[in-house]
């Protein structure tokens, strides 16, 4: 049985007032916002109250080959995603093409990308590095393979003896290139069910340990130091900048005017969420040789505080330096603002234009970006695409089997009159999820709200926007988690979040590797997953 | 000039947004306080918002040589209060016995005191160890010698060239030896005000130098990473702790019944500040052999989570085993509770009892306890008494040089009478502060306010219970302070703390250092000075 029940509620009150000291301490907080501006007098705001990130009280089981598999796929994801970037062509007609008359963010960008690419900017001209990067995170759910079932109530085993995540699978839910976020959050809940299982909350002599069979009998908990995997995200995101700091750093043009080299940090403004971008900037300060690291905000502040030197260096002029005084030149741009499309008016679009004529590598660039689109993932189902792109039948067939059935909702193809037949018959619809092609979470449509959501659209042309995607089958486990709502025990599933580093030049791959990991849990009938917007929890995997 | 001027409106906006990230992320933030009980269902509470701790935006100057002086005046210190505690015919005659009539928390602590002493307690009887421990605070001024001149406005001299501070003092403002707290925020400030320093906000190109002359010259800001001190604090506080568990640990009898040996927190029930007590628990746990460390709560829940053994080993249950589960045998009792007078009703009494007649080593004992009476720096002033407890001249004269006049404010006595003349005189009782022997701020009577506050008392036998205090003439200086209350800058004076270890065994000092420090800095304009009461900041010197 799992979780392991606590002794009272007296000491289930004690866990939690632990997991909310720990959580002070050690930054793992969300900010109420209070939008002030800046005041012409030293009264500027300094009101800053912050409150708990939703994590799990206990950490939640799962197979640990599947977890130590998913760390093994990132390089070949990461290779997959690198070549798609460097292929416009594939990229147009498959992914952009289809978007183009539904999808303005998906237009947005490819203008974008046209003024880089036809040299049509004012200024310095088209793109200003041929190195791309990417800060990847693809995100995989267990899936029970075999027909679907409505009343599926398969439990992820606990015991290391139960064979009953034999048949379990990984099947992913998205590809995200850009801003991928909650790596800090992650290692931090990490480090905190370590700690409470290293001081013996979790099994003191056994006492939070089943009572199942109701005769005092007490099983030793199944959590142990060794079952819970150490997670080294801040170092290892850090580290992903770091490198390609030095990849810049070695190259051939600096500026005459710049006195030192750093990276910058492209924020949303009034960003809630600091606490998951900040703790990557102070570990590059914090190196044996620190990196220069600055934080501007998305918009006017770009267009102010940067400019393009005569070999199109990006000069960042911190904030907190007075008129006169020297630029930083800017190594890598890590974009964590530019991804929602509201950001992208007319300074948005000069904003994004900057950095990219810019010789500062970024992260991502706008090929790069695009390729968060959903309709990426549906577009690489086609036969013969991953061979294509792929330059080994295990490769392919490793990605092939993190694959779900997904489906365009164009009005064209028959693929995509198949589908919208699919999802406007209840009878088909409550097995899939409607999804936009737009980054980020609460925007997808599930199940039996399917065909309703579709007829109330002004016209099937709207359609296209979306691709259809099967339900993933999770398996369930017991698990007590704690929000903003309160502390809550029900069945729980799972998202395991892997981050990747790649760099590459025209075809050619500088460096790829796996950097680090995050695990979120939901509830069982919850749909949305979006720890930040109330939707899951922070965990961290009990491998068994 | 100091503080350094930034550029702009919008270049101050930028720096409390950088320092309100750092606090956010480094766990430097007090808990909003929602009183909730544990609900018998899983929907205790969670809600646990959160504020930053005031701080000051700048470091503020400080004399190196007073600073160091601080660091090596506390073993003088440490040894004088440690001797002091032995003597318990001293402490009766000089403290006690003017205390008794006038101070209920006085009597409460010697009642206890004696029923230890004379065995008189139910079960274990008398004191259980002959080892005491203190981790001190003894907190200093920068006095300005000379006639007082109610406008002092002598400056701290920023410059390393300028002999102004050449005739600077060092003056003690209180000694602390129960539940010395502001340890660990003050070692995070330090870490912020270092950061600031070294990724350029305070100096980048000299832009936030003075621009004092009104002509465009830059002077260097003064602030460099040289010039701010290191703080150690937690590891410290944390070091001290495992000493006196070693030595308990080396000790000779222990519990057939416990597994393990730790050290207990014995601490406030809701308090809003245990972002400065966990981290020495969290430091504890994470040393390379971890020492078990628990926290419980002042009152019933020591009496219901310990228990004597045979020995007299203080048995402790933690809160998150079941029954029938083996205790802790606790090595070192660390009070950050029962300090306040409230918070001895009979169930205080009998929680203090139980933990003096057990083996643990208590921080402090009850007559370490009684030293942080104000009463205690006055009587040292006496003819004779520093002399008798220090074995060299060195060391009186360097205690001594720390005084400010003090006096007694009984009615029997020469001094007494002078002390109630002086405090009744508007004349001049504005140039002293009114103490109460109560532990904490938040209870002087300063200055002018005196006479009608001792004249609206309904006796004069009360006004026993107080001492009467010169005021330190401090220096100024210029520095901006972040609080709730907003952003402001203005003339403003520092407290130094130095934090002490003395572990000691009827007469043998076993153990005498300097463990850390801490600098709080407040407008000179406000008397009160308590960081989280509202009043000052956490500061870091910049040392000149």
């Amino acid at each position: 049985m799992y979780p392991p029940t606590t002794s009272s509620p007296l000491g289930h009150h004690h866990l939690t007032a632990q997991i909310l000291n720990y959580q002070l301490t050690h930054g793992m907080h969300l900010r109420h916002i209070h939008l002030k501006q800046p005041q012409p007098s030293h009264n500027t705001t300094s009101s800053s109250s912050s409150y708990p990130i939703s994590t799990s009280i206990f950490p939640t089981p799962f197979p640990r080959a599947l977890f130590h598999h998913a760390h093994n796929l990132q390089p070949i994801y990461n290779e997959l995603y690198a070549r798609l970037s460097d292929n416009e062509s594939w990229l147009y007609n498959s992914v952009i093409a289809p978007l183009l008359p539904v999808d303005s963010f998906a237009r947005i960008l490819w203008e974008i990308h046209l003024r880089m690419k036809n040299k049509r900017g004012g200024g310095g001209g088209g793109y200003g590095s041929d190195i791309s990067m990417g800060l990847f995170r693809s995100d995989y759910m267990l899936h029970v393979p075999g027909e679907y079932n409505e009343e599926v109530e398969v439990e992820v085993g606990v015991s290391l003896e139960e064979n009953d995540n034999a048949g379990l699978r990984l099947k992913q839910v998205e590809f995200n290139t850009i801003a991928c976020a909650g790596g800090c959050h992650a290692k931090k809940v990490v480090d905190m069910h370590r700690y409470l299982t290293r001081t013996g909350v979790y099994n003191d002599d056994g006492s939070l340990s089943s009572a199942a069979n109701g005769e005092g009998y007490r099983e030793k908990s199944p959590i142990t130091l060794s079952s819970l995997p150490t997670n080294e995200n801040i170092k290892g995101l850090a580290d992903s900048l770091a490198t390609a700091h030095d990849i810049y750093y070695g190259g051939p043009v600096r500026s005459d005017l710049a006195t030192k080299t750093g990276v910058l940090f492209v924020v949303q403004p009034d960003n809630f969420n600091v606490a998951d971008e900040l703790p990557i900037e102070y570990a590059l300060w914090d190196r044996e040789n620190p990196i220069p690291t600055y934080r501007v905000e998305w918009g006017d502040d770009v267009l102010e505080r940067t400019c393009l030197g005569g070999n199109r260096e990006l000069l960042f002029y911190p904030h907190l330096q007075g008129e006169g005084s020297r630029p930083v030149e800017i190594s890598v741009v890590y974009l964590r603002a530019g991804l929602e499309v509201h950001e992208y008016d007319a300074v948005g679009i000069e904003c994004r234009v900057r950095l990219e004529q810019s010789r500062a590598i970024k992260c991502p660039s706008v090929l790069g970006h695009v390729l968060t689109f959903k309709k990426v993932q549906q577009a690489l189902m086609g036969p013969g695409v991953l061979e294509r792109f792929l330059d080994s039948k295990e490769k392919v067939s490793a990605i092939r089997d993190t694959f779900v059935g997904m489906f365009s909702m164009d009005g064209d193809s028959e693929e995509g009159r198949y589908a919208r037949g699919l999802a406007t018959d209840p009878e088909s619809a409550w097995r899939y999820i409607l999804k936009p092609s737009l980054e980020g979470g609460g925007h997808n449509i599930y199940g039996e709200d399917i065909p309703g959501f579709l007829l109330g659209m002004s016209s099937e042309s709207e359609w296209g926007r979306y691709v259809l995607m099967e339900r993933i089958r999770s398996p369930v486990v017991g698990n007590v988690l704690m929000s903003r709502m309160g502390v809550e025990e029900s069945d729980v599933v799972s998202e395991l979040g892997v981050f990747g580093l790649c760099i590459w030049k025209k075809g050619e791959i500088l460096r790829n590797k796996t950097v680090g990991w995050s695990l979120k849990t939901k509830f069982a009938d919850v749909d949305e997953m979006s720890v930040v917007k109330g939707f899951g929890c922070f965990d961290t995997p009990l491998l068994v």
